[in-house]
């Protein structure tokens, strides 16, 4: 269990075929080894083995695809930092993981002018550009012309090879420790889930930093497929690749979805080639998913579900759950049955299973649970018990296997005993025709312990009272669930960097204690 | 990684769809989990927990199933008894490997008689027929009865899970020591390279002692997919079983293939459900399984190649290999490509890989590769160096990756410091039409070290001598690999009880200090 044994497995069967096409390059399997092992003899030299860290933060490459395989390969360990992140969070990242090399691209070298003197150990930093290398940085095209190529240290099984840092809605960011078994695994459990085969084109639209595209990554080398690298997304260059390289798979987030299956001009394209779009990460609105499978009839949709804990395929609903008609009519709303190698329950507090139907929280076991979060023993403990890692994801699971994802558990509200799901009372009030955006959270009472507590925006021109909304809630949902309180704002409600709203910020006036607030 | 694990997320997600079906007996995979926890509470109490050993010596039922399930749930470890094996052979098997527990059906009651007073450590011996319960012996059903389930003591990873003998046609047989990872990495690589699907039905109609169907075992359950069990192959019963439950896949040994395809009767069942067949083990005639595609042209064939020792699934050559034209065709001849997981490799006599299409010992690396052989360490550092399983099979590996197997190491002869594979000199002379049955073998030779010799069996009204055979191969090998001496038998090549002649017995008047005969 080694990540970089289906690379060499792609380079023996298929060395003189394509192994990725990106910004008018290709490189077939045995030049992209090469450039590989070269690549880590230079990391190897600047000091990444021995489970040394190296960050990357740049938009999607060949390059980016190259590091993900040379810093196992040098014996170090990955470090993809999100694209989206202000500086002073990408310098948490880098210091928390101790990354002695960052790789970077243009897009982002005006941030690292502005880390200039506070990264406590990166040492070197390389620029994987496609212009002139600036003055002291190294460059990525002559440390690969300039090393010969070394020998794998064949770093495998327990070994870590990979920091994924997750969170920052709450509390501070983690480094999730992901080892090379956690891998490997997870792209074992993805082949059937996703639908992967050896004559895939599988395009890289979504962010390689994220462990969603990530799982493709491992994934589409383990059936030694295509990789077709863009950028970053976008709705046209997405239907340009699909179009021009005879796309046979890819994974897309629902903005993604929506922008493309909506975009003016998605009939002008020819989608034929297109066999599977996984989608996941974030709620998928019916409306979206039921154009898309309109928009692309013989492309077959997965539903995945998972965590970055959990690296990170736990569930997914396949083409046979996105259907219209028939006994697994509309069953794409479900995030589906535990994948291969995953063994997924619902828990009750106590940590015992509940009866299929009840709310609890989501957990799985099994070889793709993390090791644990970097440095941080303690809520290690409190995510991983007995095994079993705690996705925080309220839901439940229906007689066939399949879960529904109903709340995140810290958002639930626990008032005169009752459990209280917020995203059920946002989906009651968002039924009604005023409201623009809500949150639902949980602020003290002294009788209840909490009372449920609506924020609303409502349209301009359509005003609602706190009475109406509450009666209205009550039309739908049991009178228990419905707020007891509703507190109005004209402005967008706070946002974080993923585009969930950011109840941390929201119950902040109601606890100034802090302790709903943090966790 | 643990072996219960594909049991319970089949339970989780077909709960009330049929696991097995075996003599009109139907399991849910609720009913088959609810067994499997009692029998393994029955072994438990028995004492096999801990790594203890409980072995089977039977032919196939749903009952040899839940064994493979029920024994390392209760913490213990299988040990399937090879049913072609003479009296003291079992002996060996039981004694060498410390089993506690046998289970038996009606078939081997006479064997466990002749094995009264011999066995050293088996303290019970459990009743798996359909008959009445022997005295003595404890009843399979009763014991299921009467235990209420036990928890799963959740075994795995690097946990013994199984002990498969292997060997006897040279030495003592030995015990290849199968982790839960070596089963479950096995099972994970199967799904894809097999086909294995969910709505899959699997006729286990080889020897269910064997690992070839062992595989299948692990691999339909990790799918969720339906056991249909027969006691033992026979053509008629293949073909009403697969008529009659519309079985989707099944795995066959080349002479099993051979007897259905070329039954009278085969083209009067219904054999269109018949998605996937697997072949191996043992080399398969052209003409079989050309016959095989004819007779069912909508199935996929496998050719699958392994050993115990890889648990067993190293490579496969699949349905794209089996056509008669285009670039393929013919590749069913190879035993096709590592499976995902695997890493492969043609090494010579020093441990260096070979260049493309040069014959040395296939070697192949990764979590598939077995501990080690029960109790013989010395054995087990000569077959695991550095990671690398060597296979003891000759063969060499195309431009693409395909591996095609000539000879056992151990059956090639170095003469004149050249490697003659005897294979290759048995596939000349069997072209020549007076040769029933061939064995070429090397013997002494005080110049060349080993010269080569073959020995001969004749068609009764065929005579053919010396010299003409000699000078036959000459017109179809080189020169140095041509035999320099021939001996004429009568009778049939001693044979082992897996079918294979013998050289160790053909060999031993040639070499009487046994160097040669014994490895």
């Amino acid at each position: 269990m080694h990540l970089t044994q289906a690379l060499k497995r792609a380079v023996q069967i298929k060395g003189n075929e394509i192994a990725s096409f990106c910004a008018g390059r290709e490189r077939t399997w045995l030049e992209a080894r090469e450039r590989i092992a070269r690549l880590a003899a230079a990391l190897y030299s600047l000091g990444i083995k021995d489970g040394e860290r190296a960050a990357i933060l740049a938009l999607n490459s060949d390059r980016y695809l190259e590091y993900f395989y040379a810093t196992p390969w040098a014996g170090g360990v990955f470090v993809p930092i999100n694209i989206r992140l202000a500086a002073p969070e990408i310098e948490f990242w880098l210091n928390d993981s101790g990354s002695r090399v960052l790789l970077i691209d243009d897009r982002f070298l005006p941030v690292l002018a502005a880390l200039q003197g506070k990264l406590d150990t990166v040492a070197h930093v390389i620029y994987v550009g496609d212009n002139n290398c600036p003055d002291g940085l190294l460059d990525y095209e002559q440390l690969v012309a300039s090393h010969p190529p070394m020998e794998d240290t064949n770093r495998g099984y327990e070994d870590l090879a990979g920091l994924f840092y997750t969170g920052g809605t709450t509390g501070r960011s983690k480094g999730v420790m992901l080892s090379h078994r956690n891998l490997v695994t997870n792209s074992y459990n993805a082949v059937p889930a996703l639908g992967l085969a050896t004559d895939m084109k599988w395009l890289h639209a979504a962010p390689m930093f994220h462990i969603a595209d990530g799982c493709a990554i491992f994934g589409v080398t383990a059936v030694a497929g295509t990789h077709i690298v863009i950028p970053a997304f976008a709705p046209e260059a997405t239907l340009q690749a699909i179009q021009t390289h005879g796309i046979t798979n890819t994974l897309l987030v629902p903005t993604m979805v929506n922008m493309v299956v909506n975009d003016p001009d998605v009939l002008n394209y020819d989608l034929s080639s297109v066999r599977g779009i996984t989608y996941g990460a974030s709620p998928m609105p019916e409306a979206i998913i039921v154009r898309a499978m309109e928009v692309m009839p013989d492309c077959g949709f997965t539903h995945a579900y998972g965590q970055t804990e959990c690296s990170p395929l736990v569930s997914t609903s396949g083409p046979e759950c996105h259907v219209l008609a028939g006994p697994n009519a509309g069953m794409f709303k479900s995030a589906g049955r535990a994948v291969i190698g995953v063994e997924l329950t619902i828990k009750d507090g106590q940590g015992q299973e509940v009866p299929r139907g009840t709310i609890g929280e989501i957990c799985s076991r099994g070889a793709h649970v993390m090791q644990g979060y970097w440095r941080q023993p303690e809520l290690t403990a409190n995510t991983i018990k007995d095994g079993w890692l705690h996705s925080g994801d309220a839901g439940y699971m229906d007689e066939r296997g399949y879960i529904y994802v109903i709340d995140r558990i810290k958002d639930m509200i626990i008032s005169g005993g009752e459990n209280i799901y917020s995203a059920e009372v946002e989906n009651a009030l968002y039924q009604h025709e005023a409201v623009v955006e809500c949150a639902v959270i949980g602020i003290p009472n002294e009788q209840w312990g909490e009372s449920v507590h609506a924020i609303v925006r409502l349209h301009a021109n359509q005003p609602a009272t706190q009475e109406e909304l509450i009666a209205f809630c009550r039309s739908l949902i049991a009178g228990f669930k419905c707020p007891r309180s509703v507190s109005f704002r004209d402005a967008p409600m706070p946002l974080s960097g993923a585009g969930k709203i950011l109840k941390t910020k929201l119950r902040e006036p109601f606890w100034p204690d802090q302790s709903k607030g943090v966790n």
